[in-house]
């Protein structure tokens, strides 16, 4: 397969990238340093990337920003931010992408653990996580050509302790290989509609 | 208790009002014909309309418009129209709204039970109700002073059956009377972080 892989350079996204670059032609798409230049955030800009790519089987995003800060200090800009970059840039990349799947091609987009399980500092990320869940589940009832979509919620991986360790005490850290079969069970599987947890 | 109802005519909310209105003082909210008018859609209404009713026990929301159309349909306009109203105007009534609330007080917003269980055309629903209940987890563990959160999931109701039937076919539709236990539940129990699912 042919797999378009935003954020491939990251940290969940280069565990992705080793699980399923074994079998699979991985595209490197992101803002900097990718193959493949697009911006999530940028709906221009994920029209040129297709336009350039042509068609492939499977899109994969491992990407998606959000504000973190307390509740009560999270500004409209954060808001704005985390909605226009993890929430609709997913979508976008869903929507836009699937005219260039072939039939029964699959998306797979990024929720996270902070949906069902918040943190201090996270409620953007829990917001993002939540849209994109019902997203999923609800796009899946209606793309056309048996075009597939899926999400996968990481637990916080065992990569991003150093960064993110002080946020999510008590929380059992996962391996990125592991967080990356969930994006082989999307990519590689039969289901839709689905949110893979790998927590 | 004195308790800020967003929606109050509305087809939830007036069961709403029936329920918590036999026990309680109920303000009217909304656009139209309200006796606080304020639109969730506007933030600097919501303040302005707080500064107006000073401390209150409850706020809640059985409000909230999205767009509604086939997946490959739904315009830039729409996603944005739902993400102002039904998401972050929500969002915005419990941000802003909290400074209003007396120690120990309850905020509900309303999601739906397209998140877990979609239909075609209601992507952008089902995106939002996901969204605010991730948000009701998360900002469960960071509001101040003792105050709760949480979101009542209806299902359709009995009211909308002739509205909405033609898109919920299959689904069991629920008395208004019975979704309205769910904002009780939330505002006079002791609960924070939960979704009332009333299917
Ligand atoms: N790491 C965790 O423990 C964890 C846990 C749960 C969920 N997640 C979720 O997993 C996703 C990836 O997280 P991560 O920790 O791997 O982040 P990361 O290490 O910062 O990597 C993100 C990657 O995505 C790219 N990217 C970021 N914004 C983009 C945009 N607007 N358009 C295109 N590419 C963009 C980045 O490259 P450029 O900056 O060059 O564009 C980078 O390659 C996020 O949605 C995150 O919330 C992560
Ligand atoms: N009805 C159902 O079967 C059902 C099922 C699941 C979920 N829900 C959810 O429940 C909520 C209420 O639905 P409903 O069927 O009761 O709708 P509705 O009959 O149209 O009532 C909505 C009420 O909210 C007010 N409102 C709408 N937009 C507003 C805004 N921007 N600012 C302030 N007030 C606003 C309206 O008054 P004005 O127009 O005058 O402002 C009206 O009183 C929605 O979030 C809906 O998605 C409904």
């Amino acid at each position: 397969m042919k797999i378009l892989l935003v954020g491939a350079l990251g940290t969940v996204g280069r565990a992705v990238a080793a699980e399923l670059g074994s079998r699979h032609e991985i595209v490197v798409a992101g803002r900097k340093g990718a193959d493949l230049p697009l911006d999530l955030a940028d709906p221009a800009s994920l029209r040129a990337a297709f336009q350039r790519l042509g068609t492939v089987d499977a899109i994969v995003s491992a990407a998606g920003q959000v504000g973190w800060a307390p509740l009560l200090e999270l500004t409209d800009e954060q808001w704005r931010f985390s909605l226009a970059h993890k929430l609709m840039g997913q979508v976008n990349l869903a929507l836009i992408g699937q005219a260039h799947l072939r039939d029964g091609g699959s998306i797979t987009l990024t929720s996270g653990v902070l949906n069902h399980d918040p943190v201090a500092y996270g409620a953007a990320a829990s917001l993002a996580n939540g849209g994109i869940e019902g997203f999923v589940r609800a796009a899946s009832v209606e793309l056309p050509r048996g075009l597939r979509i899926n999400a996968v919620s990481p637990g916080v991986l065992v990569e991003s302790m150093e960064d993110l360790g002080a946020f999510f005490r008590g929380f059992q850290p996962v391996p990125g290989a592991r967080v990356a079969l969930g994006y082989a069970r999307s990519v590689e599987g039969g289901e839709s509609g689905k949110v893979y947890a790998v927590h």
